[in-house]
């Protein structure tokens, strides 16, 4: 097999038709990889959020149908296989919107080859939109700009250098300087295993906080923005995002803050009306007992206290002041391409 | 020495002239004890969050000036305990205000039976207080209220049945079925540990959330109001309670929902004439890279990882709507004891 066909980025690898992802769920302890062998592997890494962020995941899922066709998996395999990996997770729509460019492919019975090419076009797609995100965004950031971001959003989440903070390691590439405010983002902590560990890698300043100190430090004025991603943009700018993002919003509004959020239009769901018609992933109540992730196990609160745990929630479109995209800086639901 | 002059509450036990301090940092999973045999000791379990709670910090802190003086203890040791003792937290001015009360019988050289007779008479009050408070709150609470709280007003941080927890009960008690809504109050965790486990025991509904979850209840209709405790209450109405009170108050106007803080009068200080000359303790940044407890210490960020850690924020007097105190519910600062 050609080395050609061969993609690396953060969190995943494919090489020799081989799909191998970055167990996210161990990091900042432990960089482990995993080999996976069919889609029953992926989408259990899916679940289990060993690979997570809304753009990875549909790239992922594409490097498998690679894999499976490459493998001499048929049509009707294949067919099924690109439905249980579209139905891998509900909210993020960059996961269907990718699916949903092979299915034709698929449903033609093209060859591994022209399967494949079409796979690693999205992986590649994917970086220059990160790049085009970073650039539509670079003129927000004022030398020394005090970012407040949550979840993760960089090169893990991605195939590219990320969104939201990809944008921040341009910007500090950039000579620009920013010093970012990283939320925790619990019950899951991205931000404070994931969002840390590439900023140091990057060698970006940043303090790390707990989501509830959001908004004394915006009334204290130490944060001059809010910069987040997005698992689906309705029509109407109604946002998805990891939960926390939406209260942070709001507290945006009320400090008069700008609030951004960075998303490729992978991520942009047209025909979604508004956020109401966003399905919202409920997760396991265990992950909001404790701190539950592969690497660690520890419930503080008693093992049957009832607890709630969604893993998204809705941002109003009016509550946002700009989508940072590959196709620009939009600055309101009727910029969006293809509004009425 | 007589039996008369022991006290217990859920989490103080004097008996016999000798102070025992409940391990708030090991619940649920513990019931430890520990006797305290000095003030330094008291002191250490003060700063180690072991003793917590406003008005318990000065109850405790009161009960350790009465065992001293039943020691034999004299006018000089006992100022140089005073003085270690109230400042063993910053934040909380219960701790000054119980203190206080006692300092004109040290001067005064006062014996140990009539300082332990002042002491006795802080503990039986603050348990009054706390009824009082309920009473005055329960117009609040209509039957099946869903109330969001945050950190832990109890019976733990008082020794009496707690402020706004202890209303809470007492509405349960009354037969009118609260729903509570559970932060779990991040870095410390006092309420996914201690205010779910005391709704547990008082057999109220209750629902463990993330701290960053109660935005999208608010928006989502499922919380009727907000109920939280207080450190400090400026002459403003100003008001310090633990980190992320503040962001619940701005949320809770964004959304109209009742924000309401119940505290006895000890927590109010006149002298202090707005939010920002109130002191805000910093604490130590590992508590921000994992969770850690004496129970538990689980570091999930890398080692390094720069974190930010105030212990409590200012919610300023405009964003809440009443504050239901031992002297009823006031509305505004103006009907504050002694406003002019």
């Amino acid at each position: 097999m050609s080395e050609l066909l061969d993609r690396r980025s953060t969190s995943l690898r494919f090489e020799s038709g081989r799909l191998s992802v970055l167990d996210q769920r161990l990091l900042p302890q432990q960089e482990t990889w995993h080999a996976c062998d069919n889609s029953a592997d992926l989408i259990a890494h899916i679940h289990s959020l060993a690979v997570r962020g809304a753009p990875l995941i549909g790239i992922a899922a594409a490097l498998m149908l690679a894999q499976r066709a490459l493998a001499g998996a048929e049509r009707t395999a294949l067919l099924a296989d690109w439905q249980a990996l579209r139905a891998s997770r509900p909210t993020a729509v960059n996961l269907m919107n990718y699916l949903d460019q092979l299915k034709p492919l698929i449903d033609a019975g093209a060859s591994a080859q022209t399967l494949t090419d079409a796979v690693l076009a999205i992986f590649d797609q994917d970086q220059a939109l990160c790049l085009r995100i970073a650039e539509a965004g670079l003129p927000l950031i004022q030398p020394g700009c005090r970012i407040l971001t949550h979840c993760n959003t960089g090169s893990l989440a991605t195939a590219g250098i990320g969104t939201a903070l990809g944008l921040i390691t341009q910007a500090q590439a950039h000579g620009l300087a920013p010093k970012v405010w990283v939320d925790e983002t619990r019950p899951l902590l991205q931000g404070a295993r994931l969002t840390t560990w590439e900023l140091a890698r990057a060698e970006v300043a940043h303090t790390l906080i707990c989501d509830n100190m959001a908004a004394s430090l915006m009334a204290s004025e130490k944060v001059d923005l809010v910069l987040v991603g997005a698992d689906r943009i309705a029509a109407n700018g109604d946002t998805a995002n990891k939960i926390g993002t939406y209260g942070l919003a709001v507290l945006a509004q009320h400090h008069r803050i700008p609030f951004y959020v960075a998303a490729p239009m992978t991520t942009f769901d047209p025909q979604c009306a508004d956020g109401s018609k966003i399905p919202v992933e409920q997760r396991a109540e265990d992950e909001v007992r404790g701190v539950v992730t592969a690497a660690q196990h520890h419930v503080f609160s008693a093992a049957d206290t009832p607890a709630f745990n969604p893993a998204f929630d809705i941002t109003p479109g009016r509550l946002i002041s700009g989508w940072i995209t590959d196709h620009g800086l939009l600055n309101g639901a009727e910029e969006f391409p293809g509004a009425t």
